[in-house]
């Protein structure tokens, strides 16, 4: 199977991932993670308290935000803030980002705090919910590395590693980490979440066209399962790990 | 693989599925669908009008809003109305019965009209978004059948059926049709929606304890392509086609 | 004096009232109430809370709330929730509702515990605040119940009963219980709520068209107290009292 | 029958009535209306457009806003735009206003113009409501003198007078015009707002603590048409008709 | 230099100032105060509560909120209440008015409440906010007095004195407390608010038109220090100082 | 006069200044400004509309909003767009910033354009509204030598420059260009926006503990003037001009 990526990449391809930390100095983990021309900020926040339903249980809790600059795409979007309120599209990524990094974590070692991940897009470029899942797990790692140093934690509340790549039928042909241009092109979209144990933590696929089939979700799992691979390798090098 | 569901079902059981059309008087469609004790009143509005980006464009448009009513639930829940803003949930599961049932329509041959597909929870008993799907699509062929008996339209702009179930890993075992004692005890949770070619719509799978592994996403995908069968027996037999 | 219904009726002629409990399971008292094509859901639910003005008094509180399926009407109206307000309508009936049922209950025999009705409206045909607090009084009195065979109360704080009815003059003749095609034509609509003593709990008149002089409101409250003596019937068959 | 009243007034006899024309210099109309300590500023502002619904008709509007000073109260309220919304309590009052005084509106010798009254309370003491429709005919009939003495209109549109009170009963006993110190003590409270030919415009009765009966109602309203016909005394000579 | 001022007045001329105590009842404080024709009503509130971040701190808190009535204004601007929100202007200068009081507060002396200046423009021809911060001042200190005669705090922690003016370039010329009229057509605007030690508290200056150079501000600033003299001398008197 | 800064600088010294354009690639203009730790993203986005107030009038519009990323200061600060609005701090500063770069602009020479600077703080350490406007300025041009690139405007609609510095009073001595560790402790904060021929387009000084005296002003003012010439020259030199 042969398609022209507009990217020039073979289907298999994903763009070049850059991971770098302590990006900003004041939040306790601070991560740009760059997807090709997708450039996501992820900040971890570390706040003694939780939220009203887990008090006094002597668990922490993980959460996310996520926002997009106005100009990070390429026509301007309305500033929420100024709008009064987050769309959907806004409340669905972040609803992901903070369900799927809670799957690596281990709540009673974190005690009774909460670390929020704010992933903020600086520049869109197609799968930008995907790389914030992965800068925000180095970010995490980051935080808890920070209570640990102060020996405020004393076991790693973070077991295995999440990471997260688009996968999609872009002219016929599954391909892999999806930019804008086939983003808004493609038949079919998918969005893998797997563990470093090859688990799978979310799976969502959309059909933008025509229904997808069996054998077409098998290769796009496929694809998705090499792509994270690379994902991991990322985030060990950029931990030091 | 033996489990003892809350409900006393076999895994590959769905609860008993019935699909009321009529239920209401002023609405084109108006379906209450029922999967066991979960109740969904799913109306079809058609509206001479299209959202501003289509405007002029000689398309129509398909969309739904979803609601549960505050004691829908165990306990009370606060009226989204009254608290002045929809939920991240409600924005997410309305968004993809929209989505699902736009997958079935030719936009072209609907005109510019505007068909509302609100879906709300009379009783919540789990599953209620795949209900809404199931129910909303037969309530969106009543809306159709209606404008094309005041010959309003010529073309059927409804192509194939659209069904949805859940399926999850409940105790080990995959089981059909979670209902909420499953739903709120279950590792894996996932929602799948599919059309009557035995295509995917949508797919979106959430691990909730551990990360599912591919063995078990295989037998999820057959459990529900079984389940979304007697769906569209169903809602067949309910609009005597 | 004759005039034509558009139903058929006579002017003294109520539509057909049902009433129908433990409509859904979830809630501690749960009542459809048809005032004929006017179907209002109403649950009532028990927390064991009460508000901040009212905390460690001892005494408990009822209140309302009030909502529409966006299209229970003869067209769709937006859904509130998205808007992201009630409307001032919206918020004068439930509040409507709460005060008239707090005139039948003894807060301090409740205890610090809160009844929420909610009135949620199916299926509008005119009269939807009066079949409301008609059948909101039924769902208290089953939650009372409940309540008491939980042995949680000793007291019965309900005493007497509340009904409502609407009247109004239309083309020129005073007419019991208005439907929507009266309702939209008529010169003068009145909402009266009552106790099973004859005593008034609220009166609301409103001149339509012209103003409406004594001898028109005399005659009105005659056929107001005729209706609400049938629905005092109505509540007792249902309640098996 | 004899009470004590807190202010040492007989129980029908209504407190100072003042209506001060021209009180700010923008608005068309600007009357500061006080019912003894209640003192209410009502605007009139004409513009020439008209809400959608009535858009190309040829028909004007008439409608009315209602605020209120967050120090006009005995303890401060909050001010309604810092909370982000208006309440219950505000909505229902200005509808009650804008119906009121469309009722002496021939709508269509307005033209399409719309005059709102805003009715803002500077110093509450009971009865802002019926001050408020008191002062705002006022203010509404120096506006369209405006109109006519620009010669943008040549019929009158105001036909007859609105002028509204309330009644309740007080410690047993029947009394006009309720302050504060009654409102918050009586057992029935209600407002009425008559037309100068004596009709009702609008009766809005509530059992604050026990049911009110038959007769009650009729002194009520006997006292109510008294201090009505005050109220078209004082609102002529302020206007020198 | 010279200019033809729309109100006649010479350069150096303020409008005609009145400050009016006790304009309504309720609050500890409350002033009207005009600047010739803009009148704003400034209310003082105490209350025994500190916001959160003081809480248990033992100082207190001085904060003030601004509104405009509907039609204080030549054309009716939209009332916030109803739009949902308070825009930009009203923030801003509310959040002046708060900072310029604290200014001569001594919080610890004030104990653990909150003083709440509402400021409510009636009517506006310019310098509503230098007008509200001259007249919240006044408030202010019948408050504390009202306080003092209550024994409840024993310190005055009012220090000093604060009054606003503002200035501006009309027509090449500075000139002092500017009216609508020179507002909405001067080159420069600037509010200044000083102390009775001649110490500056607040400067604030725009170049509508061209900038302004620093001869200009040296002339604006003596004009502003003559001007405030005069509110001071106004402030005394009310007071009976 | 000497005063030991937390940085070690000396009361005259400016913090490194850093613009870079080009910081993103989807924006007309897109610079990143760096006063210190101070960095802030600043975007000009170009659209082919005005707001309602200006259409049909040929003239454009520049406009500003200002967001800071919730990580961006030592402790989070919550989102505004999850709390559904923007801050009184917020609302003041981005207009602050639209004012000014509108004094630059020759809204003819625009055309029916609109101009909007988005700047969004990734990092705070004090000064933040001073560094956006400098680099909002070199954000404009950018975008405006875009628009006459494309040949859509033919006159340069820019003139001049515009940039802004904050000085204080810290510990007794006149600094110029706070930082974080300066701001929360000074006496005295003053924004002064400049524009490159020597006059001053908003002076914005407050009290923060005693009031300032003519003296201090002057020797602030002094400052100032010396710091926008350094970033006049930065402006130049990242410009190529």
């Amino acid at each position: 199977m042969t398609v022209a990526r507009p990217s020039g990449r073979t289907p298999e391809q994903m763009r070049r991932v850059r991971i770098e930390r302590a990006f900003t100095r004041h939040a306790e983990g601070s991560v740009l993670v760059c997807f090709g021309e997708t450039r996501v900020l992820c900040t971890a926040s570390v706040e003694n308290r939780v939220p009203a339903f887990l008090r006094g249980k002597g668990e922490g809790w993980v959460t996310a935000e996520y926002g997009m600059l106005p100009r990070a795409t390429h026509t301007r979007s309305d500033r929420e803030a100024a709008r009064g309120k987050q769309g959907g599209r806004t409340l669905e990524i972040q609803r992901l980002i903070g369900r799927t990094l809670r799957a690596c974590v281990d709540r009673s070692a974190l005690g009774e705090r909460t670390i929020t991940l704010d992933c903020d897009v600086l520049q869109a470029d197609g799968g930008t919910r995907t790389a914030a899942i992965t800068g925000a797990y180095v970010a995490l790692v980051d935080a808890v590395r920070w209570l640990r140093g102060r020996r405020e934690i004393t076991r790693d509340p973070v077991f295995g590693a999440v990471a997260a790549v688009s996968v999609g039928i872009y002219k016929g042909v599954p391909v892999l980490d999806l930019d804008y241009a086939e983003d808004s092109a493609c038949d079919t979209d998918m969005n893998v979440v797997m563990n470093d144990g090859g688990g799978f933590i979310e799976l969502q696929g959309t059909a933008e066209g025509h229904a997808f089939r069996r054998e077409e979700l098998d290769a796009l799992l496929g694809l998705a399962d090499q792509g994270i691979r690379q994902l991991f390798d990322a985030q060990r090098a950029a931990l030091g790990a």
